[in-house]
């Protein structure tokens, strides 16, 4: 991928469903692209997991979050895809495969007690991150 | 629109609630546009529809999809929107109204199980989808 | 933030949960910015609220969907989140904490019926929105 802007970041996940902390990888990717302002594309290329910002001070926030998400899509519901992991796609829907941050100055610009999360849910797997800047105006 | 970088495709739904694949028009649009890196914003300018990136190898998956969101937004739920769409307004402020997908090279880079679809919550109808192509640091 | 293309816009908000239109606001924004094609990002910098385009003639809408929301993440669910605003965190991951507008020749270019809606789910605060301009290509 020489020449190109897209960034790729590896993501091991642990448990079925589960929100890992990428904050600190993908400031370190927008610092390396240069001082300049616009945003990054945060975007995850799969079908069973997705990428939300949330508040990264207390963990049971996310806990709370995958709980309600539990709820709402159960294991079992009368899924007719054969795979078994169709509550992994209704979430990814729900949730998202991609956010936007602002750059301000070459740097992330996240809320005070925001973090970016990747949303695993069909794991354990290898999973993967894009990342893409984008020029302001 | 002469001059401008927004292009606009039609489709045309057949159900009340459906998911159509646009990913081919997509890519054919990008591709179109020239061999440089960046992002693609494919934006619905609906507020009973929506679009979300999902698997697009079995037909099942959408189909669980829609299951599920019916569920969660039931037809009869005590709504006091008038015109009897209000289930179609709620779906598409959960999907969402917008995806990013990134570009390399001039192609649009989609993980491998990803398509684009077009997420109808009140037809049929014919419905536009807004495309707009951005440009990478 | 001299230099910065960041624009930043406080809201007020008076409910506990509570849609409030900014459409006006980011019009008058992206105005100012110049006569250019291009995309703006609406951001949401908290974890307890999030940012919606949806239907922004009849208020019963909007009404409607922060009820569903309710019913999806009730106030009292077994959270484990000591501050109880667990169900704000939840409903911002759904409804998400940023849109993106397509911009065309310097306007806002928003469907027919649709508005940009902040969404307060942990109210009443001062919240702020940031508003960035990015180019097309």
């Amino acid at each position: 991928m020489a020449g190109s802007s897209m960034k790729v970041l590896q993501v091991k996940t642990s448990g079925h469903n589960e929100f890992i902390d990428i904050t600190g990888m993908i400031a370190a990717m927008v610092e390396e692209s240069g001082p300049e302002d616009g945003a990054c594309l945060v975007y995850v290329p799969h079908t069973t997991a997705g990428v939300t910002i949330n508040e990264n001070a207390d963990p049971s926030v996310r806990r709370d979050i995958l709980m309600m998400l539990g709820k709402m899509v159960p294991e079992n519901a009368g899924y007719t895809h054969a795979e078994g992991n169709s509550p992994g796609h209704v979430k990814s829907s729900l949730v998202g495969c991609s956010v936007y941050v602002p750059v301000k100055a070459g740097r992330l610009a996240l809320g005070t007690w925001q973090g970016i999360f990747f949303c695993e849910f069909d794991g354990p797997r290898t999973r993967q991150v894009w990342v893409q800047m984008l020029r302001s105006k």
